[in-house]
């Protein structure tokens, strides 16, 4: 915090809300779900926000997910616990753009956090924010990314972290969970059944339950991926945001700070289209879309190579119909096959090497330019949500093996 | 670029000059070695670039390596190769270093880049100034990362990529490599077997020879590494640095930084004691610092956990050694199960889970510690190259695996 900042206020936060029914909670004690058994939303004194900070005044702090640290929960400067997140480049696609006619195409690379996920935002200010309420036990459980993000934060904050997850989850998330020294455990199952056991160390051993939506902070991190990407684009919206929906948070997030900038008075009243991506074999959020209802059933048979979105039923599924209605947006869903096909283009053709629900997005831009709902003209961001060093397994790599001495022949 | 920077040169590259013999090449045509065999240095009108930027400007511009564009080799803002490399972050590590009685340690962690480690910064650099000189074939041998990076930039620009890697070298760099579109061939052998097959299709094929220090602008990209670092602590030096030390390139940028930082009166005149950190199982710099000598003497059977620094002869040795002599620093080996045990104690206590080759950085802290080379109150910044989740087998991961519906044990 630089000398300007003495005497201002750190965070706005004022209370939370339940995202369904909007009963109130105190912020500052520990609050899980609503008594309806809904997200509860953090709020803000957005007046005093604006009365404070300029929006110009956020380039000149340092290039971490910290600079909007009015809009977020953690009370005092002390009490972060970082490792450098955010501030994720946005790249421009220009030969994938020209390939699919996409004329005005960008990524914006979550890649470059610690532990090469967006999962690091959520866990960053999660773990800070459960720290300062005097949390010391967490359990969750994950398809593997944000365990490794959470179990990463809590070692650097001296919390006890527990986690459960399948074991089809990405299997580097499990070195990186370990390493920590976080208490692991395996579940052939999914998800569900991960949290399902998870929940039995909340009840029994103390400790505290962050799971997807069933604490309140982890959804402010992740809206800082879209204070970035407003900011980076000059506060102003691109045309459409491709986001890949798993438990939603990512999704949720984005909207949350477009309203409240837009409730601040830092962006104008258009609308980007949010599209929810999720995968065939996986599709809770797409099928209720399309069967314009407000909520999801549950997908049986789950499974997809984008495991990430391997959620069959998510608990904050009513906020991502919400938001992609509200902005004019769809919900799709695409085969690994594209998201396989999507992920080798991505990566001949601007070099990156997306993870697999980063390239069910960029296969969502094919699919929805071809449909004509996107359009030559529109500005389109695509969330690359992680690094696709994570998941080696993907690429089925052909490489011929030259004796020492020998000379390479014509290729 | 903002319209301040309207007619203004973008870069002050004057001319390359041989590290050894000093003679004089020109810098606006493709070149290799000088024609004694010795690395060649890119070299800057620094009055030029003092008289047009103050160095508090940096910090107005965006928070990627080419914020520092004067003082790098390409030539023009639209030939820039981005995927948004650079303004890694700087992390102080207060309970290691508690644990370790180092009162000031920091990670500059280099695991925030394109593809996960360090080299995104040469490769960057080096592809860019390579396609501005109308090159469009590259190859190179590879101890896997260096490679990764350098088919990713390639494919990004639009150029052919030809790799050889040791079949030893991280599994997941072949997958990074395949997946862009470049050649990829594996050898049964070490970085030097490579060298010599990668070697024949660059005479043969019309290849442009990209290996460590055969051409002059991968080291202008790692040179990035120090000016951020001075940036990111308000212009001034720590009191030491420690780096790995395979192909030297890394070490010898900070110190080239350092030295045009000094030139410029960017930074005063005190010295940050450069350590070059090797592994006990592949060490020819700290063979030769023990022995006083000006260069090293190629390691037979080099074998080492930390595959980045399996280099047996490297090219830039002098450079190294004599960047270590002019700083008052040290070359220090540590052994693979001290590079573990520090891996294990950065992962547990700081949450990062940082690669071996940064692990034996760590490692050499707490000896040179124990050795009161450190002392106390020296401020120590640690490089972690790269990311650890390239190296998922370093981890033997123990977690047990519960049935769906169980309860977890008391913990």
């Amino acid at each position: 915090m630089g000398p300007a900042e003495q005497g201002k206020r750190f965070s706005f936060l004022t209370h939370l809300e339940c995202g369904r029914c909007g009963r109130r909670y105190g912020a500052f004690i520990p609050q899980g779900r609503c008594e309806c058994g809904s997200p509860l939303l953090a709020r803000y004194d957005l007046a005093g926000v604006t009365a404070q900070t300029a929006r110009a005044e956020f380039a000149t702090r340092a290039p971490s997910l910290w600079r909007y640290h009015e809009l977020l929960p953690v009370q005092s400067q002390d009490m972060i616990v970082t490792l450098g997140e955010g501030m994720t480049p946005v790249i421009p696609m220009p030969r994938l753009g020209a390939e699919w006619g996409a004329g005005n195409l960008i990524m914006k690379d979550e890649s470059l956090l610690p532990t090469g996920t967006f999962k690091a935002r959520g866990a960053a200010v999660g773990v800070s924010r459960a720290r300062e309420l005097g949390i010391e036990r967490i359990a969750m459980p994950t398809n593997g990314n944000a365990g490794a993000a959470w179990a990463t934060y809590a070692a650097r904050a001296g919390l006890d972290a527990l986690i459960v997850m399948p074991l089809d989850a990405p299997e580097i998330t499990r070195a990186e969970c370990y390493i920590t020294g976080a208490r692991l455990y395996l579940v052939d199952g999914l998800i569900s059944d991960a949290g399902a056991i998870s929940a039995t160390a909340v009840a029994a051993q103390g400790y505290t339950d962050t799971a997807t939506f069933k604490e309140p902070y982890r959804l402010e991190g992740k809206k800082t991926m879209g204070l970035e990407l407003f900011e980076q684009l000059g506060w102003r919206v691109p045309d459409v945001i491709l986001y890949p929906t798993g438990g939603g948070v990512g999704l949720i997030g984005i909207y949350k700070a477009l309203l409240e900038c837009q409730e601040m008075g830092w962006l104008g009243g258009k609308m980007p289209r949010l599209v929810s991506v999720q995968a065939s074999g996986c599709a809770p959020i797409v099928r209720a879309w399309e069967e314009g209802a407000a909520e999801s059933r549950r997908w049986e048979n789950a499974a997809t190579i984008a495991f990430g979105v391997t959620v069959p039923k998510p608990l904050g599924d009513f906020l991502v119909l919400d938001a992609v209605r509200q902005t004019g947006g769809c919900a799709i869903a695409v085969d690994d096959e594209q998201t396989l096909a999507a992920q080798a283009r991505v990566a001949a053709l601007e070099g990156a090497f997306v993870c697999p629900e980063g390239a069910a997005c960029f296969a969502a831009v094919e699919q929805l330019r071809k449909d004509t709902w996107i359009s030559e003209d529109d500005e389109v961001v695509v969330f690359n949500t992680g690094a696709g060093t994570k998941y080696p397994d993907m690429v089925s790599v052909h490489a011929p093996v030259v004796p020492k001495g020998s000379a390479l022949p014509e290729g």
